[in-house]
Parts: structure tokens; sequence; C-alpha cells
């Protein structure tokens, strides 16, 4: 019995035509890091439960994809044992390894393990698909790429300044016209301070993260739920609601933040971060924008967010500044700041746009057409001497009918197509037929790179 | 309290001067296929569990990583199913999703699923990363990289002859010089119709795949096992023991074939192949061995294995033809060939040759001294247009002592350092120091690129 042939939910195929696209996506992006010093570094699609669970927070440790252990995963488990546990405390017992979720927490682990063989400040790129149990939809998918950009060893801000001049570069070269939001986790403290709550300042992030997508009623529902008062939030809300320019904001923040010493902290980093972009001049706006929180634990200072502002999708780059995040694994008193490209959204955006490159073309140059065993063995010195040269060409494999031939030379836009039979092989020619202009010519099997170049 | 980071067993991390040496080795393999007019694709890591197991025999479906089913993954399934249940069965009930164990089964249902979308014959590459279960050892790990290339809906054995070609190109390009292992399921076959035992062709294969590892006393004793005869045994081991050039070994053959229409069409098969490869003139030495097998159950015609001749190494390459894998997905009749590179051991036996390329070095051109904000702001924008022209340069983030920074450079290799301080701000310059030579002079701002290039 034939099975219908099925692909995993919230995962894709690439086709040829597809790979051509996405490679122009990653080679733009992978260019723009080197300009700026990075290196490549890879880590393994599975890292141990150990090294992943607790990080992105109860919401993370569920969508994070878990290996069943290999052979006999029962051992040491009993049915009651099985009975009595949850499927999460469970998991925990079956499986020793996960699929990575993001490339931040395996890079925190790299570092920690290869510190010997970095120089710091150490400033690495990784372009690896990462795994996410989230329900698929439009723009989000299960298996995703990530191209990140993180530097750690270094607080200078100068490196978030940075980070956003890369961000402009290469938004720049895509052609999409975007919008860089910051904000600052120390800011949301100083909010949380002032407001007596500095507890609370992970439920605060929480809810505000998802003032986008439920708007503000909820997210103060979310709030008093989660033990804030009225009051609290009468106080909270005017602070992220704040309209107007960068510099408006800033100057009410002051006045708001004054009591509280990291609350300050964070609208000075902000006003260097700003005042220093300016000094190089981007063609993009940066919008301090106070509801922007995003969700992961680990962020202790800017937190940055790209929208395309032609486009409906959700956010296309993200990062941000984590002091602590080597500490989990032993090295403590190592601050770091990255960005992530989303590719696949970068993907969708530019589609939607219609905004690839059109030179972005399949490279075959020539076809030979295959007559049988005879001209075959004529052919193929002939075929290496051009693959040899560096020059992708192809022979028909089957001596097939000519016209099926000439179309499949046609349907995969090949510009040339070589024809020899009896007679080529008797004066050494090669009969190349232009498939543009339907031009044929005779050429000497020994010449045909020129006609190619 | 910290804890102590760990790498998953059997996977490995990359660093930078590693990532260089690997993207050596997959674009060398990627710029081969290219010119033979292979076209790139990629499928997702996951696959169903239904698409994966059964695919490569018993052996293979237990390797199979498999991955527990996001949520209440217990839901429906009894303390007492639980207890009643292999570790195998109850996988088949915890998981529908696996990873992938190689390229060639998702290309076939890539095949499937997009038959509307490509043209046959289909040509195509891929790189991508596999994952097995296997006990780690020496060359062998649990994430490795294959680099495939496959072509379907061709039988012309002109395409085994160009996978040969492909096979010698890049090895001669790696300077690693191999032997081409070549042999045809057919072949086994006709030796099994031979001894009057057809049926006994997968047990036959399986136990002669192990000849190398485990010697022909215990491949006879595994085959005695598994039910053929001592006569049987005495009629397949001179066969399969065979000696001398690819010439003695074929007429040998031939002779105690004659009876076997399948075992004939073999030996024409393979015939025909190495007829063709006197036409090209290979680098390398190709060798019919009828002890190679492949252990994967889909071959059914001609397979080759690629060993190193100057270094101890299990394949560093393998392949061969089926003819039935786009069936079990519901598409008869198509036949398939190809290979796969392994790059991975490949990475093993360049370091043990010492082979690489001297000039895969890192190129950070230019390391910006950092003073501190004023200068930091002089510099900013004269990085830019650096990068802007494509010149990888960095400002060092912090403004620590310079002996720090210079130490950093140095480290880094990286050869050029700009000091920018208030003399040099003044004057519109910047002081630019060799590494190499240890020479300074003082540059123009605007000018800095012609030192650089």
């Amino acid at each position: 019995m034939a099975q219908q042939p099925s692909i995993s939910k919230g995962t894709r195929d690439f086709t040829p035509a597809e790979m051509i696209r996405r490679n122009y996506i990653f080679d733009t992006i992978r260019s723009v890091y080197k300009t700026y010093g990075y290196f490549p570094i890879e880590t393994p699609a599975m890292e141990t439960m150990q090294t992943l669970m607790g990080k992105y927070g109860e919401e993370g440790d569920k969508l994070i994809f878990k290996i069943l252990n290999s052979g006999e995963f029962k051992q040491g488990i009993s049915a009651e044992d099985y009975a009595n546990a949850s499927s999460l405390a469970l998991a925990n017992k079956f499986c020793e390894k996960a699929l990575r979720y993001d490339l931040t927490v395996p890079f925190a682990r790299f570092v920690v393990m290869h510190r010997n063989e970095i120089q710091l400040p150490f400033k690495r790129y990784q372009i690896q698909p990462v795994w996410r149990a989230d329900r698929p939809q439009k723009g989000r998918y299960r298996e995703f790429y990530q191209c990140d950009a993180d530097i750690v060893g270094s607080d200078s801000l100068i490196n978030e300044v940075e980070l956003v001049q890369i961000i402009d570069t290469v938004f720049s070269k895509f052609g999409i016209n975007i919008t860089v939001k910051i904000n600052n986790r120390k800011i949301l403290s100083g909010i949380a301070e002032i407001i007596g709550k500095p507890e609370k300042i992970v439920d605060i992030t929480v809810a505000i993260d998802k003032f986008e997508k439920i708007g503000i009623d909820n997210v103060n529902a979310e709030l008093l739920e989660k033990g804030l008062s009225q009051q609290d939030i009468a106080t909270l809300q005017p602070i992220i609601m704040l309209q107007g320019s960068n510099e408006d904001k800033l100057a009410k923040l002051k006045q708001i933040l004054s009591a509280s010493e990291i609350g300050m902290k964070g609208v000075a980093e902000i006003e260097y971060i700003l005042h220093m972009l300016q000094v190089v001049s981007l063609k993009t706006t940066v919008e301090l924008d106070l509801t922007l929180a995003r969700g992961l634990n680990y962020y202790t200072g800017a937190i940055f967010e790209v929208k395309a502002n032609d486009v409906e999708m959700g956010s296309i780059c993200g990062g941000g500044r984590y002091d602590n995040l080597t500490g989990i694994f032993g090295m403590p008193g190592l601050s770091g700041v990255g960005i992530s490209f989303g590719a696949d959204r970068i993907y969708d955006v530019l589609n939607q746009l219609n905004a690839y490159p059109t030179d972005a073309k399949q490279s075959t140059k020539m076809l030979f057409v295959n007559f049988g065993d005879a001209e075959v063995a004529y052919i193929l010195p002939i075929i290496a001497k051009l693959r040899l040269a560096g020059i992708p060409c192809e022979l028909y494999p089957d001596a097939v009918k000519m016209k099926k031939q000439m179309q499949f030379a046609n349907d995969r836009n090949i510009p040339f197509v070589a024809i020899v039979g009896s007679d080529e092989m008797a004066q050494n020619k090669v009969m190349v037929k232009n498939m543009v202009s339907g031009e044929q010519s005779l050429v000497d099997k020994n010449f045909l790179e020129s006609v190619l170049q």
C-alpha cells in the first residue's frame, strides 16, 4: 500500500527557486555581519534538556521540542510513576535532549565551554534553524532560521549602536522600509519601582509584551489579575502610553522616574544610543516605544524590535542586552548584546513586496542533447572540459526524442543547446543552438567555451 | 546554583576557525554539483514518523531520533497500555515526528509532493545535517552533514558515470587520494538466485555489508544463522572473494551468473559504467568490489563507496541506484540514483592530511582603538564608510587601556590598527599602524580605503 506523503505541520520544503531567494537573504545578512567583524560559529541542533529548560519562562519550556531517549526509554519508570506524573514531568524523565529554541542560549553555553579558545570581547554570528512547538499560522513556523549576531564581554553601549547600524544596513540592502523600536528593560524596572512593586517586573513585562496583540484594556486586566492594584495601573498606563517624539518621551520619563536609580540609568542608556545614532546617518527611523517589552526573560538593558512599514507582518528582527546569561553556566560577570533577523518572515516580506533582485536565476548554461552511446562517448570529454572551467552544463541522460529534450531545455531556461550527431562527430564540431534567438552555429569542439562566456 | 555546561553526546560545536574549514568543504562540493547542473533544495529537520519508519531496516528504525509530541502526550495512553507496550511501540504512540536519518527518503517525499513544480529528470543537491542515535566513536557523530546529489526520472547509466566523475572531481580538488569501490545489487541478487535462495537477498546483503568490519568467518557464521546451508556458503564465498582486475572479476562473474538474468544485467551495467569512465580520464581508481553491499534496503542497482587511500577512516562518500523509492509514496516507476559526501569525515581526513588551503583566514582588516565618546563620535562615520565599501573593520567597544586593545588586534591577526586621539581629530586624520611591519602613517580620514586595499 502506498502511503500518502505528508510534511510535518508548520514545516516547509524549499524548491530550487525558493532556495535562490533564501540564499540571497542569508548572503546579504552574512556579508553585513562580516563587515562589522563578526565571525561564524555553529552549535548542534540538539542540546541537553538541562541547557535549555528554564531559560525561556514557563511558556517557553512547553514550546521546546523534546527528543525521546533512544532505546529502552521506559527503563526505570514504572506504570505507577507513569500514572502519577504530568506530561511535562514525564518528558523530563523520557528525554535528555531537546531541539534548540533559539541561538542565544546555545551561544552562552558555547562561550562558557570554549572560554579558553576565544578572545573577549567575542563577536559571533550564527545562521541556523530553531524549532518551536508553536501553533503554526501566517508568518509563524515550527522550524525557522535565525540569523544572530551577538557580542559578549563588553558592556559598552557602542555595541547597541552598531547593532542598530547593522539593522539599518541590512534592510537598506533588501529595500525594505522599517521602523526600529527601542526600549530598555531598566526603564520597565524603574516603572515597577515607582509603583512600589519591583518584584512584579516579570509580570509587568509579560503583560506589556502583549499590548500590540490584545490592546491596553486586556493588558490592564492581566496586570490586575497578577496582583497590581487599580492605583498601580493608573500610574503605569500613562507612562507606557506616552506619545510624542523620542525627546518628549525621554523628558517626561526623567520626571516620572527621577526617584528610581535603575529607571534613570535606562533613560541615560537610551539617550546615549540615540545620540550616537545621530552621528552616523541612518536611513531608518528609530522610535522609543515604551510598550516594547520582548518576552524573553534574560534581557536586562536595551531591547530592539523591527517592523516592516509597508507589509503587515510580526517583528522581522529583534534583540537586546543580557547581563547574566553565561552566569547560569558558571561564568558570571559577562555582559552580552545581540540581534536576530527572522529570515523566514523577511522572505515573506520580500515576496509580498516583490523586491528580489532579478538576476537570481538558475545557472545551467548548456544542455547537450543525447542521441545514444556513441554520441555520448564523444560528448563526455567535451562536457568534462567545460565543467573544469567552471561552466555549469548538462547532458540529457536518456536518448529520448529530441523534441522532449528541447522542451526540457526550454522549461529550465537553459540558454544554449548543443546538438551532436554523426556529421558533427566526423568534423570534430558541435552544433550550438541559441535558445533565445533560435540561431544555430557549428563550433569547433575545442572552442565551445568562447560561445558560452 | 550555576550548572556545569555540557554538550549532547556525539554532537559538536564549530568555532570560527573550524567554520572556515567546513565552509571550504561545503563550497567545494557545492561548486562541483553546480557545474553538473544540480539545483539546491532543503527539507525540514523533522519528518513525520510515517515518512521515516520502515525505510532503513529494523536497525535503522531504532537509530531514528523521535520527537515527543508537545503538550499532553500521555493523553489516551493508560498506565496499563504503558505497562504492556515495548519502548518502540510506545515511541510510536508518543511521537508523530522524528529527525531525518538521511537526505534520500526526504528527497523521495519531496519529489512526490512537488511533482507538479519540477521537471523530470530532476537533479537536486542538498547539504543539510542528519541525525542518528548511533554510539558515538571516532569519525561517527550523532549529528553530521550529508552533501547529497540525486537524479530521479532517468534510468540511464550515464547518471552513474557522471556521479563517479563528480566524486573524482571533488576529491581531486581536496587533494585526497581515494579509491571508488563499485558493485551492483543485481549481481548480489544473481548470486542469491544461483544458490537457489533468492528470498535471502536481504540477509545476504546485510551479512556481506559487515565483511570489512568482522571478516569472512563471521559473515559466514551470520549467513548460516540466517538459514543458508554450508553448501550455499561454499558457493557464495569464492564469488564475493574474487580477486584480480575488474576485467578478471567480470569475466568470472559472467561464467558464474550465466543462468541468472538479473545477475547478468548487473554485470552488463557495471561493464557499461566502467567503459564510459574510460572515455573521460579519471584521476581515481575505480574498483569492482563484490564484498560491497551497503546496508540501506532501498538500493536496486549500482552502489558506490569511497575510501581515502592515505588515512584510516570509514567510507567518506557513498551512494547508489534505487528504483522504487518514490513508489512508497504513491509515485511508482521513477528510478533514482545518488551520492552522498560525508562532510564530517572529509573534515577529519583533511585535518589529518593537513591539506587545507592556507588562505582560509579570518578577515577583519582594521581595528579602531577606542579612547572614549568624543573619539568614537569622530570614528563612527569613518568606519561606516569603510563598511559600506565592503571592508570588514571593527571599533574596540570599550575605552580600556591601549595595550589591551593592541593585544586584541594581535591575537586576532588584524593587519591594521587605527589610532585616533585629539591631535588626529584636529587634523582630520587617522594614525594607521601596520601590525606586521610596525610602520605608522598619518592618513587623511577620507582616504583610508586606499591603505586597506
